[in-house]
């Protein structure tokens, strides 16, 4: 048994300027960015929203500009072959996560629990 | 004064298949797509998801695959006003919704509401 759930809305940036477009999308979605201070890895900015919505995190990335979903799990391994069951392929094993391709040719990734009511609300696969 | 918030998740399929493809996001969400019968429109399949989160929702699109937000509204000029006014373009204005693009240079809509609990829920803009 384990669990899964959206965890997090990733805006993939093309650009430097992840700061300036996480202060647009706080004010679109009324959420508070992280300072610059509070940043985990400067490659990410995480917006503060409702514990209750999945997280909304800009990227700065290589690849050109897009929106990709996190998938949050207790068990990596167990969802990444639940999903591959369902028709996705791994796109590459990084090494916190794993990020996939869906038949409809999204890219999306596989990570470890981000929501905090996670335990309480993920789905339950048996 | 007006509110909005985020409202869906739209996963744009350059693709005939998008009830397969709604199968899927289903099946990886924990989410029961709507029957072919239930569609209001051809274009479109609503993954019934939790009330308390955004909507996730497939549609038929010509342009390259992607994954958009909806930001959903109760006076969607007043909201356009506001999103230019924090640097966003209007891209086209249709006959329901507008579509803009952020300087982050993502594209989203402006719709009306299509949570049920926006007007509780929706951050309020005075």
């Amino acid at each position: 048994m384990h669990k899964s759930r959206l965890g997090a809305l990733v805006v993939d940036c093309q650009s430097e300027r992840i700061f300036e477009y996480a202060e647009f999308w706080g004010a679109v979605l009324g959420s508070e960015p992280e300072s610059q201070e509070g940043q985990i890895d400067e490659r990410y900015v995480r917006l503060n929203g409702a514990p209750s919505e999945a997280q909304v995190i800009l990227q700065k990335v290589e690849h050109p500009s897009r929106v990709h979903f996190d998938i949050e799990t207790n068990d990596i391994e167990a969802e990444v072959n639940r999903l591959q069951s369902l028709g996705a392929e791994i796109v590459e094993r990084m090494e916190k996560w794993v990020i996939m391709e869906a038949p409809s040719k999204h890219r999306f990734c596989v990570i470890g629990p981000i929501r905090p009511d996670f335990e309480e609300k993920a789905n339950v696969w048996e």
